[in-house]
């Protein structure tokens, strides 16, 4: 059995390196818009052939979708068409408007939702890593909307990437993903277009920043094919969370504006609970 | 000859671990307001004894200042009146109101103004790392200010921390600071206070908190303590570029909002060009 996968990115590639060392597949087989991913994957020895799509369907028993989101969201209805008893994965980082767009396909089945909560800051086969899944979330959603047999072959491959597993309905889904991967993704651009500005006029602002700062703005590093569909994807959701998160600083800007520094010291104090979620 | 490290905290306490292991010094005096803190710096022996601000000046060559910014703006004057041919380091992380404090103070020589740019979320002596300087910068502010003899010693405790060294003045160091350490902190606690209020009506929203969450958050673990008088001290600085980084979230917010996502690509791509300082 074959398994093609649609998007050779940091995703998809790193499934890749995984499915080729520990997987059941005869063959990997890698299909991209890009000519340059198409011969960097083959180059990195990432994926055994490449294809077009159709070829890739019609040769493959599961078929993962690692593309940018709205690439996925013509892929799927596209894919859902030539598939016969094949499975399909999609690993986007958005699922409500993919999920309604296929609920009335009839081979909506076929369809597995899997948003594996894995990546780096860095994009392309080159970015891939062997072991970027281990012990990180894959997020099913809607899982009971799947055929039995197609969400046991799509766990199996979560099982090969060592992940552990969590299901939710896909509303629930993006908003969680807005709140806790989305808008640290806004807040690191608008802090280095921030940071960035300010170097025009003052130079050297760099040579002071340390690992706080790193820590801070090293998303913004993230690639704008991706993440501009994303946001596009989830949008009422990401507005909502961009709202609130515009407010909390404007609150921290009022305290230390007003010099109420008993009140910015009770919402430092506060924002500390965080240190119950991340160890 | 001794030295005296006021406020035993993550930056004194890791001073004092290298110090003990490769300074010249024949005693480390510990000064701390908190006796648990003073307990705690004993049990861990980061110092040999503690003392009174007093004692320790009367018997030490070197005395460190690593108080949180509003202390040594107490401090400092205090320390400056005692001593005679003593250095004076202040580690603190804002430097223009405390330079203006005592810059006519007769003593003024002997102080030596430098913020090592190191530091992790975590505060108190338990929080102190043997190489938490290593490679890090040192910046000295207004260095001329400072008798030769007394700069000479304090960049002789810089080498021993295998620190690099910058020069700046007080302006430039409090307005590059707010640019590449303050509002990292104050972006982080605007996030945690934004995804822990939605916790309250989601719940299980950290189920899916992955790296680039951990990462834009974790410095929302930091001392209250200590960073309400730093944007007390940098006020000015600090609420200009919090005002440019709510605007940069505001137009990326705009751009969703209207739904410009070429906009919205161009800023992401814009914001990219952090790649360039932060490999």
């Amino acid at each position: 059995m074959n398994i093609a996968i649609v998007g050779i990115g940091l995703i998809g590639g790193s499934i890749a390196i995984r499915l080729k060392e520990k997987g059941p597949f005869s063959k990997i087989i890698g299909v991209d818009k890009s000519e340059v991913n198409q011969k960097k994957a083959i180059q990195l020895g990432l994926v055994d052939e490449v294809a077009t799509l159709e070829n890739a369907v019609k040769d493959a028993k599961v078929i993962i979708l690692t593309a940018p989101v709205d690439a996925i969201l013509k892929l799927a209805p596209k894919v859902l068409d030539l598939v016969t008893d094949q499975v399909v994965i999609d690993m986007g980082s958005t699922k409500e408007n993919i999920l309604k767009l296929i609920e009335n396909h009839p081979n909506r089945g076929r369809y597995v939702a899997a948003h594996p909560m894995a990546g780096t800051e860095y994009s392309g086969p080159e970015a891939a890593l062997p072991n970027l899944f281990k012990d990180k979330m894959m997020v099913y959603v809607e899982a009971s909307r799947s055929d039995e047999d197609a969400f046991e072959l799509a766990d199996s491959i979560t099982e090969i990437l060592e992940m552990k597993t969590s299901f939710m309905n896909a509303n629930e889904h993006d908003v969680h993903t807005a709140y806790v991967s989305h808008i640290s993704h806004l807040t690191s651009f608008a802090l280095a277009l921030t940071v960035l500005g300010k170097e025009k006029s003052q130079g050297r602002i760099f040579e002071l920043a340390g690992s706080g700062f790193e820590s801070t703005v090293r998303l913004a590093k993230s690639s704008p094919d991706m993440w501009t569909p994303i946001f596009k994807q989830n949008r009422t959701n990401v507005l909502e969370v961009l709202d609130e998160h515009i407010k909390q600083l404007q609150s921290l800007y009022d305290a230390i504006d007003k010099e109420d520094y008993e009140g910015l010291h009770k919402l430092i104090k506060k924002s500390n609970k965080i240190k119950r979620i991340i160890k």
